[in-house]
Order: structure tokens, then sequence, then C-alpha cells
């Protein structure tokens, strides 16, 4: 599939410099494009690529445009346009309608006929599939379960219980969603589980990594609001609340009941603790632990810079040492 | 399913307040419960939802009751007592006895009648599967392994070579245990595999969260004792013991032959490094780094507190400058 | 099996002293083998086991020679050299050639005759499974994947997406290699997702740990070197690139375009940002933070020392405090 560079920008709605006429039939890195395909700049830490770029046209900034001599489609947000214009050359097959014979389905469950249900999976009581929707190879529905309209579990997803996804979700493989949160309590000398009872809540157009967790709630529910993105191997404690638009980097971990707010970034191995409050919009950093509420917006951090571990040991005993100091 | 109240007070041994004859069938969280429900109060953060709180009776401490106005059930550990009441309502329906016909199980395995195998299930050679165990869909059981009496693995669990489970143990979806330990020996410049020949072994009464992987050990066993509990996406190591009644938190990871005491809690995140020993009842917080043997009790911790990350750049600039300090 | 001591010596060639006769038939740790089996002594802080150790023989640096009584393996390298030992003892069955009869192939997916394809497996378009491969039960394979000769899938590990797994790969349970990429930009307030294209190159040799995961590139690859081994529970970005022999111990995470050289070693949950280099032969200590490229080899820290946890809160609002102080 080709299409002219003129009408890329204006089905994007973006600006244009240069041949209009140029055929793109794909997208690719700066540093590997072809005559007939797009690439883009967005971090100018790759501006020296475009020396070199062999790219039918470049998605780029209208202030970097002078580094780059081809045709080009200008654009003051270019790895959303890039990302806009790549969707258009996306050509992945859909799944198509219908049931595998190994599947195995609850004569009470619902399955739209238009959605796609893959081999060796399993959908129990109750449980409703709805329209569009594609159950990959291997997923483990359980009971009382939703997968909302054209949302898609790609393979190995196991939705436990009490599950109800919204429309246009992609789960990624190995994903547990509604599994019973981690409630203990001691009581002569044994821990007792305390029953999980609640359920999950994945708001539209959201996304889950792979091998990520949610549990469901203890008594109410776990919720994500909608276009809520969350990388892989990130865990979700029971009845945490994220709002809409937040997203999360790689194996972060939620403890119970802790809210978050919209348009957070939480980025890589981040920790947050139970029963606190995060505000709307706050960034944190790599690998930080919060252990408590967050009220402002802002940006937010912990932990210590990296440094050659011969001298990270004198700061650390030195660190070790600052106990010692009076507070003064 | 409706129990009165006194009757509930006197299941489980504990006193009451107030109406003996109202009736309670489920349970619920003081800001959702009904007049029918059971609510409760553990931290005293969630007090004031007393005020307007619609629920039929609360589990409550003694020196809160002047709190609640309505019929109470009074503990001295409200949230356990809160746990055994809950168990009282659960209606999970049990996994009826049975082979599900796609199941694929090896001539020489042992599968008690009084089993449940679900769908797209294997067993391999030598495994043993006890009277009640409910082994879930897409579990793959491999050869000379045992699930004990009463125990559940829910869905999609892995025991991949001589694992052996006792009794009334709850593996979570995603669980991998008995993969081979990281065992690695340089050799001419490249990597030799140690052979990985050992077990695990996990006690009675065990839970084992979602995603959780438990390594076997490389010559002897991985061991977990009676009533360990251990969250989501865990990763025990080679040749771990863990004691009796330790409870860890989503993210942990334990690295090889490290040796942890019996009721021990590991909060979230927190790393143990291999060879070392924890001794009995240490707390270690979240994402800490345990480098070396814990001999007494007590809570341990390492890290930075939260700070705006402007200002905890400057902390952060000033910890490296604290290699040249002196140690005087 | 049993083997003459002498017999192992030779076939190692390595160097032997005491009786080259006595039969050995497997490997043992030094606390529990027997009088047939071979025992090692690697880590000098195990050398008090030497005294009541009851092992046929042990493999032992020439250094440590005097410590033990019985017939010896001499080595300067006694783990790897009693790897090696161990391997001539392994027993495991290979399993046999031929596809279940519960898998699912495509029509134009290509299964060697000699490989094994366990139970309940999916395998999609244009994939192909070369000679002697294994692919355990519950596996699924997607489209354009190809498993290479000798290669092993545990059981229930997910290859999305052109995914290419050269020769003698081990990739343990749970695994997920090829999912998409963590690829959003934000646009009108909601989040785009940027197309995930490319795959995922895993070189011969390399070994693959539980539940870790390795995205496919967004365009370009995400590629493994030669002999690269990862531990559990990784999660490995899109286009992150690591060279030959680096080894990964648990919970490692690496963003997303990340460059790590070969013979590096990375302790367990480590962090590296995304988009940074890292040279060869660099080791990094558990649980640290990578945030900028390092350039030379070496060993590299962040984080604190651990402490009782109420002089670390001391410490803590100290570190917090240098926040004020002067530069100087």
């Amino acid at each position: 599939m080709s299409r002219r560079l003129g009408d890329i920008a204006e089905v994007l709605g973006i600006g244009m410099d240069g041949d209009a006429g140029i055929a793109i039939d794909g997208v690719a890195t700066l540093a590997n494009a072809g005559p007939a395909q797009l690439g883009f700049l967005a971090n100018p830490r790759y501006r020296g690529q475009l020396t070199d770029c062999r790219a039918g046209a470049v998605v780029i900034h209208p202030d970097e445009r002078e580094h780059w001599k081809g045709p080009a489609l200008l654009s003051r947000n270019p790895y959303a346009d890039f990302a806009r214009a790549a969707a258009l050359f996306d050509t992945a097959a859909a799944a198509p309608a219908g049931m595998h014979p190994s599947a195995v389905i609850a004569d009470d469950a619902v399955v739209d006929s238009s959605a796609h249900i893959g081999a060796h999976v399993s959908i129990g009581a109750r449980s409703r599939i709805e329209a569009g929707a594609v159950i990959g190879p291997g997923c483990v529905i359980g009971e009382d379960c939703v997968v909302g309209r054209d949302s898609r579990l790609v393979s190995r997803v196991s939705l436990v219980c009490r599950v109800r996804i919204g429309a246009r979700v992609i789960v990624h493989p190995g994903a547990v969603l509604g599994a019973d949160g981690f409630g203990l309590a001691m009581h002569e000398g044994r821990w007792i589980k305390v029953p999980q009872q609640g359920g999950v809540v994945i708001g539209d157009d959201c996304e889950i990594g792979a091998n990520t967790c949610i549990d469901r709630g203890a008594l109410d529910d776990t919720v994500l609001g909608e276009d809520v993105r969350l990388d892989n191997q990130i865990q979700i404690g029971h009845n945490v609340v994220i709002g809409a638009h937040t997203a999360m980097a790689g194996c972060c971990a939620v403890a119970g009941s802790a809210k978050i707010g919209s348009y957070c970034l939480i980025a890589g191995g981040a920790g947050i603790a139970g029963h606190i409050e995060i505000a709307d919009k706050v960034t944190v950093t790599a690998m930080t632990l919060v252990t408590h509420s967050i009220r402002e917006p802002g940006t937010y951090s912990s932990g210590t810079p990296l440094m050659p571990n011969n001298e990270w040991r004198r700061s650390a005993v030195n660190f070790k040492r600052l106990n010692k100091r009076r507070h003064d």
C-alpha cells in the first residue's frame, strides 16, 4: 500500500514542504529508512542522522527544518504525528470472527458473533465477550468478566474473576487481572486470608503490558480510568485507583488502596506505598519510592546518583554517619 | 445466606454490643456497607467514615466503640476478626471433581478422583495430584511434582520439575515454580550452565502470588516453610529457604541460597542478596536492599526519602561529594 | 550411570589427586554428598564443611587442597569444572520428536520432523521450528517467528511476532518475547499508540528466565547477542541491544534503546535508563539505577547501605538537608 506524501499531510492535518507527489509505503528510523519510507526526528540527539538519511520524507519540527534537505511533514509534535502516520500503514490482519474448536466456553457465557476466540481459550460462567473483541490463544477468562468492544487480549492473558474491561483495550501476554489481592491478618500466630471479593474495572482505551498484574479489590473494585497505559511487569495492588491518561513504565509497583491522579507519569521501577494519594500531573522518576501523599503537581524523586563503586562506598559510609549528625 | 449478628459473635468467639438479632448477609467497606452488611474499622485513619456509615454492624476495637453508634462486634484485632467473619459469607462454588477432556495426563501420573483438573492442563510423568486439589485451566505440571490435599493452582501456573506443594496452598495465575535457577560459570570466555537438579518444597497453607517465580534448587531444594505468604511478581532464587509465617509483598527478589527466618515481613520491592541469613521477626521496609546478614529482630531500611526533584538533585550532588569527606 | 574419578578428570582435562578408581554416580553439595558423589568448593566461606564432608571426591582449587583429606579433582576454576562434571551426569530424558495432537499449527508454519511440539501449543503463520527444537506445553508462537536448532521453550512461553531465536537457546516458562514496546505519544490530551513493527533477535546459546519480557522493536529489532544470560522477571524494552556474554540477574529492567556491551554483569533489580550506552565489561551492583552512559569498564553503584530503621531515619533526614548545603 502506497500513499502520496501530500495525501498523508492532508489526512493528518499538518503542513508539508517539498514534493507532495512522493510515494510512501511505510515508516522507518532515520538510520534505516529508504526512499519510499517516512522517517522522523523527535529527539534532537539524533539530528546528526539527517545528514546521511535516505528517507523519502521526514516528519520534523519547523525549527529543525533547515537540517533536512528533502521533503518534510512539518509538525509541532513530530513523534505523535509520526505515530499517526505509521498507523496509516499498519497492515496487521484483523483476527477473523469465530471460535476455535479447542476453546472451552461456559454454557452461560455470551460471546458476540463478531468476536474472535483463539485456540486453547477458556471462558467461565456468566462472562461476556463483546463485538469485535479478540481473545488470543491460551487466554483464561474466569467468571463474571466482560471484555468490551474491539478489545484484544493478545495471548495467554488471565482474567480471574469479576474483571470488566472497556472498549479498545489491549492486554499483552502473561498479564493477570483480577487475582486475589494480598490481604492477610495475623491471628494466633498464623496468617488468615482476608477474602478478596471485589473486581477490576478497566476503562476504555487502556493498554496493559506483558506479565503485568492488577489485583481484584478486597471489597470494592480496583479501577483504571480511561486511556491509562501500563508497561510490562507492573504490579497494581487491590483497590488501587488510577486516573485517566496516566502512564507507568515497566516494573512499577503500586500497593493497595493507593489513589493516583490523572495525567501522571510514573517512570520505571518506581514504588508507591499503600493508602496514599497522588495529585494529577505528577511525575515520579525511575526507581523512586513514594512513601507519602503528593498534593502538588511536579516531579518527585528518591535514590542516589550513579557512581563508580569505590567512590560510592565512601559516600555510603558517610551516609551512615549522617545518622550521628545533629539536626542543626 | 443470612446470619444473626449474635451468631456471628458466637462463632468467632468475640464480644458484641447492640442488637444481636440483626440479619447480616455479607461484608463491605465502611463507605459502601448497607444495613445488612458488616463493616470494620482497623485503621484509625478511616474513623471519620463511621459518622455516615450505613452498615448494619461494625467490627471495632473496644477503644473505638464510642465513635460508632450502631451494633458492634468488639475485637482486639478487628482486621483479623473481620476476615474471619467475611469467610463465613464466602460463597465461591467449589470446583467439581473430575478431569476436563482436554487435559493431557501422563500415564504414570496419579490424580485423586476428588481432584478437579481444568481445561488445557498438562500433567507430566510421575506427578501426583492429591484429594480435593484444584488444577485450573491452562496449568502445566511437569515431572515428579506433587500438589497436596485441597491445594489450588488457580490457572496458568507452571510447576516445572520436582515441585512438591503441601496442603491447602493457593498458587495464583502465571506463577512459575521449579524453573532452573540462574547458575552460570565462566569458562574460556563463555558461560557454562550449571545443571539445576534440585526441587522446590512448599509447606502447608502457603500462598504464592500471580507471576511469582520460585526456582528449583541447584542440588538441594528451595524451601518455603508452612504459612509463607508471597505476593505477586516476586523472584525467589535457587536454594533459598524461607521460614514459616514469613510474608513478602509484591516485587521482592531473593537471590540464591539466602536464608530468611520465620515471622519476617518483607515490604514491596525489597531485595535480598544471596548467601546471607536473616533472623526471625525481621521487618524490611519497601525497596530496601539487604546486602549482609541480619542477626537481630527489628526493622531495617535503605534508600533515601521522597523529595521534589529540584531539591533532590542538590542532595544527590552532595551525596556524591560525601565521597571526598574524611572519615572523622 | 557411574564413572571412575580418573575418567572424569580426563574428560574435563584437569588434574586429580587420590584414588582414580573411585566410582562417582552424581554430584551434590558438600553438606549432602555421599561416598559415590562429587562435591565442590568454590566459595571459601564453605571451607569448614570439608571437615565432615562424606563426598567420594571434591573439585577444589590446588590452594585449598590441604583442607580436604579425600580424593580431589584439582581446578583453577572449581565452579566451572564442577558444572562441566555435573553435565556428565545429566540424565534428563530428551523430548521425543513429534507433535501432540492438541497442538494447533498454521498451515504455512514449518516444523522440522525432529522437533517436539507439546500439548496445547499454538504456532502462527509463517513461523518455523528447526531441527531438534522443543516447544513445551502451552507455548504460543505467533506469526513470522523462528525457533532455532536444538532450542527449547520449556512451557507457557509466548513469542508474539517476528521473534527469531538462534540455536541452543533455552526460554523458561512465562517468558514473553516480542510483545509491543511501550511507545506512546500525547496528542490532544490523549495517548496515541506508536505502532510497534520491529522484531526480536536472540543469538545462539542465550538463556531467558521465567516471566522475563523482551519487547519487539518499534521499527528496527531488539537484539541479544550470543550467550546472553537473563534471569527471571527481567524487562527488556524495545530496541535494546545487549552484547554477547552479558549476564543479568533477576528483576533488572532496561528501558528502550539502551545499548549494553559484552561481558557485562548486571546484578539483581538494577535499572538502566533508555537511550544510553554501557561499555563492555561493566559491572552494575544490585538495585543500582544507571541514568547515564558508562564509557569505562568497572563497577558502578547507587543507593544507600542497609541500616537499622531508627538510624536510617536520621540519615535520611540529613540527606534531605544536604539540599540546603552550599557546594563548596
